[in-house]
């Protein structure tokens, strides 16, 4: 079993991170979109983590976590079981810094994502009917063969990695009021907060996840891990279930946690073309659509709404648009 | 009348520029799209002009334009015609510098991009029926008021401004073979020109218009100003004449000038999002329909398309998307 750390990153261990990894990142643009502000009386910035190399912040993390590693874990190599944002950041960073990556999917695994993982050098597996079962597969591997197992939310340096986008927020806009973030396995609002509360403790953190996938959301109200089915169209969004180190950040840190419908992530996909002219994919839109859902509580406020990615497919992307 | 500039900016004015301006702008990411590749057997990299504010290089020219002129100039203020990246570039510049911009426009301007000039701080005066007639306006204001005309070609500092973004390609990417650049009133190549022949004379540049306003490629080819009827959807792209000063910089300096149509400039915006997950506007994604175009001259080498602006309206996207 992948264990709960017992320590959390600092402000200081983000900033280490940040020099670490700044020439393989994009230092991405947070944007200010005023037309978007006849819809929410605040002032309203974008953090474009959906320009990273692969569209998406979690490459940030990979790669602290990759260059961390001893040079026996790097000969190794390390495995991890996801299709989306997060495989593809391990390997990306893998193929870096030349060590092997296991990706473990599930049997049923979109092809083009597959694809995508092959084209950056990954060994991506099939095994399992759901990451349930492909996770046990890592486990093995891990175990009996001696890959790292580089959990989604377990581990401390992608929090240390991710959190790097918190510290070019507040170098670009050390006033901001509030910073609105997605909520999957958790690892980008636990760096944001870390990050932003260190610097100033007002900061308001807020996070977003679906109705239709509330697992962390339960968590962090109740304070016990919950299990619930995940529903939700938002890849980036979804879990099945809380994790005990995510959500102890969480509960320490964040200020609020609110829930949107997947039809409002898929508005607020639509408006964000139209206004920012940015894809969003459904987890990087949920910013903004948690942003719509409070706005009487933002008025006058300076807001940052995280874009944490933008890889949206053709298939989503028509059917948003022809609802629209 | 607007007089045609008798100098040339050099690299060394062009760096200049850049450090003039770095405060203002995006330092736009370079990156390499390996699933592209599967459709031109080359190294092929997008930079991303499409992620400034406002979403296009433009800006880059008017913010230098801008800081460069004399007190006097700026206390009268500005004025220029055009709705669309060139009239929000100037309102831009002018608001970070509070200086008083008029944007002419023909009367039936597109009211979005009215209103979004407006929001910008810019005085939107609407006159006669087309950008020619507008014109006429922009020459009397700058008679008669003391307005500083800032024509979109014939405007060393503008090319000064956006030839920043080539120091940044060949910051990233010191060996690139060939970049391939849209062009409309030309500002954009001659400073990509200027750059990348002063570093590396063996580095390849190459224009693309549409074919259903191929003034500039006439006038280029030709060394004769041309006048043709503009029918291209591509606004960015758009001019019925060939500009003197442009021309000459492109004939003296560019390699080669293609056509594309405009339904190949659509296929490519339907590219662009599936494989980039960016919204480029027809001109933006003029420089990988021109790539497709001469894949074979590309065969291995290291390619650079411009994404020059990502401005695409949402009627524009229904249409592609629906269509592909």
């Amino acid at each position: 079993m992948n264990k709960i750390p017992t320590y959390r990153p600092t402000l200081s261990d983000i900033r280490s991170a940040h020099k670490r990894i700044e020439m393989y990142v994009t230092r991405t643009p947070l944007h200010r979109y005023r037309t978007l502000e006849n819809f929410i009386d605040a002032e309203l910035y974008i953090k474009h983590e959906n320009h990273q190399p692969l569209g998406a912040f979690k490459m940030r993390g990979g790669i602290n976590h990759l260059i961390k590693m001893s040079l026996d874990q790097k000969k190794k190599g390390v495995v991890t079981a996801s299709s989306g944002n997060h495989g593809q950041s391990i390997a990306y960073a893998a193929k870096l810094h030349d060590i092997k990556a296991v990706i473990i999917v599930p049997e049923n695994a979109n092809p083009g994502k597959v694809a995508s993982m092959e084209a950056l050098g990954a060994d991506v597996r099939f095994y399992g009917k759901d990451f349930d079962e492909s996770r046990s597969e890592v486990e093995r591997l891990s175990k009996e063969e001696g890959y790292t197992y580089i959990h989604s939310a377990n581990t401390p340096d992608l929090i240390e990695g991710v959190g790097t986008y918190t510290l070019e927020i507040l170098e670009d806009l050390p006033n901001v009021d509030t910073i609105i973030v997605p909520v999957g396995a958790g690892s980008g609002i636990c760096g944001t907060a870390i990050v932003a509360k260190s610097i100033n403790p007002k900061i308001e953190i807020i996070g977003v996840q679906s109705d239709a996938a509330p697992a962390a959301y339960l968590s962090w109200k109740s304070g016990d891990l919950q299990s619930v089915p995940n529903n939700t169209i938002a890849e980036g969004l979804g879990t099945g279930l809380g994790f005990a180190y995510t959500v102890g950040i969480m509960r320490d840190l964040i200020d609020d946690f609110i829930l949107v419908t997947d039809n409002e992530l898929e508005s607020a996909i639509s408006l964000l073309l139209e206004h920012t002219h940015n894809l969003a994919e459904h987890a990087g839109a949920a910013s903004l659509a948690g942003a719509l859902k409070i706005k009487d509580r933002l008025l006058n406020k300076r807001v940052v709404l995280i874009m944490s990615g933008g890889n949206l497919s053709m298939k989503h992307l028509i059917k948003i648009i022809n609802n629209t």
